[in-house]
C-alpha cells in the first residue's frame, strides 16, 4: 500500500529559490491566447521567457535556452513544424522539454500532431484529465475502457501508461493536480475553482514548469514545486478576488512575492509510492 | 410610429442565466490583439471558448461547438481561408455564427474578404458605425448618400439594408448600441465612454454574443441580452476605475459576478417596432 | 564638454498633450506576446492603434496611418516580409517609423532581417543595450571590442554609430534610458526595476513612441517625451504595486490619467550636447 511522505515538501521551497537564482531562459512555442500571460508568469517566478517559432531560427533558439515548452492550443501546419523542429533539437541536445497537449482529442489533426510530439519523448507532459486520456488513447497505448467510471481514475491510469511508454513525468491538472513518475504519485490539493474561469492558467502553469525543469535537476521535484507554487498562488489570489479579472492580476503578484512562510504554511501535498 | 416596449427586458436576465447553465462551446477565429481578453470574457459569462484556425481542423472544430465567431481584425490570406471554411461549415450545419467586420472599409482587401463572409449569411453582424456602413457600401446594397448627415442615422440605414439582404441581426455598437432585426430596433443606452480607451472591448462583446447565440434560441434576444450585459458591466466597472487598466480587470469581474438585482436596476433599453 | 540643459523639459508636457489632441493612427506590426498591451498603451496615451500584417493590405494600412512601429519579437518569414513592405512604404511616403529590434543578436536570422529593416532608415530605433549593440555589430558599422568594459558605455557608442549611419534617433532602454540624436544625448532617469518583471513593457514603450512621432514634428523631442512619460508612469505604478500583475494595470491607468503637475514634479532628465 502507498505510504505518505513529507520529505519532498521540504525541498520544494528550495526549488522556488533555485529558479529565482538561476533565472533560466525558457523557450516557449505556445498558443496565441496565452502568450502574454505565460510570459508574465515565467517572469513573475524569476525566469526569462523567449517566444520564437520561425523555421529559420526556432532550433537555434532552443539551443540558447535552458528548456522548451510546446503548447498546441492554436496550432496550424506551420507552427506544428516549428514545434517538431524545436522538440527535436531539445531531444538532440538533451535539454528538458515540456509538452502541453491543449485540446488533444478534439480533432484528428490535433491527435496526429500530438503523436509526433510524444514520439520525441517529452521530459514532462501536463494537461487536464481529458487531454491526458486522449493522448494515451491516440497513441494506442491502451484502448478506452467501455465502462470507464471515475474520470480521475481513468486519467491516472492514462498518466501511468504515458509515463511508462515515454518516460515523461505526467501532470494531470484539475481540482487536485496529480503527478506521476515511476513509482511515485503526488497529489497537490492547493488551488481554487475560480481558476477555471481565467483562460490559459493551465498553459501558464506549464510555462512555469518549463522554468522549473530548466533550473532544478530532478524533473519530478521540479514539476511538483511548480504545480504547488502555481496552485497556491491562485488559491491566495482567489481569496480576495471578486472575479476572474482580479484573480489573474493577483496571481501574477503572488507568483512574484510569495514568501517561504506562506509557502510552507499552505502546502497540501500527498505523496504515494506504490 | 414606433411604440416603446418593456416585454423584452424581463426575458434578458433569463438569457444571462441560460448561458451560465448551458455553458456552450464557442469557436472563435479572431484577431491576435484580443484573443486573451475575448477568451476571458467568454469564460466570465459562463461559457467556454475554443480558438482554432488550422485548415487541417477548423471545420471539425466548428462542428464541435455551439456557435462560431469570426473577427477579421488581424486577418491575412491564411486566416481568411480559415474563416471562410469555418463559416461555410457553420452555415452547412445550421449553427449560429457572428461576423465582426473589424476595420472594414480600411483597405480593399478587407472589403473583399468581408463580402465573401457576408455571402455566407451570418446570424449576427456586430461592428461600429463606420464598419457597418462600409459593409453595406462594399456589398453594393446601397450607395453612400452624398449628403448623408447624422452618422448614426446612416449607420441605422446600413444596418437595415444588411438585415434585409442577409437576414442577419445587426448590432451597431457605439455610445448607444443599436440592434436591428426585421421590424425591431433596440437601443441599449448602457455603457461608459472610458470603454473606448480599452482595446478590443467591441471584439469581446462579439465573443460574448457568440456565447449567447449558442445558448439562446432567438438571435435578437440573445444579441440584446449580450449587448446589455456587456455595456452594463463596463459601466459599473468604469465607475470606480482610475483608468483603462483597472476598467478592463473590473469588467471581467463584473461579467462574472453581476446579479439579477444589479442587472434589472441598471438596464436602459428602448425597443421600437416600426 | 557636455552642458546640462532644461529647455527641453518644458516642451515635453506639450508633446503629451499634442498626442491626446491629434489622436494619431499608429500602424503596428509587432509580436504576438505584446499586441494587447501595446494596443492598450497606445490607447491610454490618447492615440489609436491599428494592427495589420497581411501582404494583401499591409502597405495600404501604412499609408492610412500617421506612423509605423515594427517589432521583430516573434517574427517569421511571412511577417518579416510584411515588415519590409510596410517600412518600405513608410519610407516612400516620408512617414515616421520606429524599429524595435527585439532579440537582435540571438540568432543569425534575426540579424539578417534586422539589417534589411535598418537599410530602410528608421526614424527611431529603440532597444535594450544588448539589442542596440548587436544591431551595430551585425551591420558591420563596428566590430565588438575584445575587452569592451561597461555595457552602457558600449551601448552608447553603438547608438552613436547607428545614429551616424542611418540618421535614426536611437533610444537605449534600461534602468536609465539613453537617447542619442546628432550632438544630443538625453538621459531619462525615471522608471522602476519592477518594470523588468512585466513582459513587453519595452515593446509598449516603442508603441507609445510611435504615437509621439506621429503627432510631434521633432523626433528627438517625441522620443524623449514618450520615454519620460512611459518610465514615469511605470515608476508611479510600481510605488503601490505588490507585484508585476498590479504594476501592469496601474501603468495603463497612469498613462491615461497623468497630470501636468505629476509630470513636471517627477521628471528626471539630463541633456548633454557634445
Amino acid at each position: 500500500m502507498p505510504a505518505e511522505e513529507t520529505v519532498m515538501e521540504k525541498t520544494l521551497w528550495k526549488s522556488v529559490l533555485r529558479v529565482r537564482e538561476a533565472s533560466p531562459l525558457v523557450h516557449n512555442i505556445t498558443n496565441f491566447v496565452v502568450m502574454n500571460n505565460t510570459a508574465n508568469a515565467v517572469l513573475a517566478v524569476g525566469a526569462s521567457p523567449i517566444m520564437s517559432h520561425a523555421h529559420s531560427e526556432v532550433a537555434d533558439m532552443t539551443a540558447l535556452c535552458g528548456s522548451l515548452v510546446v503548447n498546441i492550443g492554436t496550432l496550424d501546419e506551420y507552427w506544428a513544424s516549428s514545434m517538431l523542429l524545436a522538440a527535436g533539437r531539445a531531444r538532440e541536445l538533451g535539454k528538458p522539454w515540456l509538452f502541453d497537449p491543449v485540446g488533444s482529442g478534439a480533432t484528428p489533426y490535433r491527435d496526429e500532431v500530438a503523436a509526433k510530439l510524444l514520439a520525441l519523448r517529452p521530459t514532462v507532459i501536463r494537461g487536464n484529465a481529458s487531454e491526458i486520456m486522449s493522448l494515451a488513447r491516440a497513441n494506442k497505448t491502451a484502448t478506452k475502457g467501455v465502462d470507464s467510471t471515475a474520470a480521475s481514475g481513468e486519467a491516472l491510469a492514462a498518466a501511468r501508461r504515458l509515463n511508462g511508454e515515454f518516460g515523461s513525468v505526467v501532470c494531470v491538472s484539475g481540482e487536485t493536480d496529480i503527478i506521476v513518475s515511476g513509482e511515485a504519485t503526488v497529489y497537490v490539493h492547493n488551488g481554487s475553482t475560480m481558476m477555471t474561469r481565467v483562460t490559459g492558467l493551465g498553459c501558464s502553469c506549464s510555462a512555469v514548469m518549463g522554468a522549473f525543469i530548466a533550473a532544478v535537476d530532478d524533473p519530478l521535484e521540479a514539476v511538483t514545486a511548480a504545480a504547488t507554487l502555481f496552485a497556491m498562488a491562485g488559491e491566495i489570489a482567489a481569496e480576495n478576488a471578486p472575479g476572474p479579472g482580479t484573480l489573474q492580476v493577483a496571481l501574477l503578484d503572488k507568483l512574484h512575492n510569495i514568501t517561504e512562510q506562506e509557502f510552507t504554511a499552505r502546502i497540501k501535498l500527498i505523496t504515494h509510492n506504490s
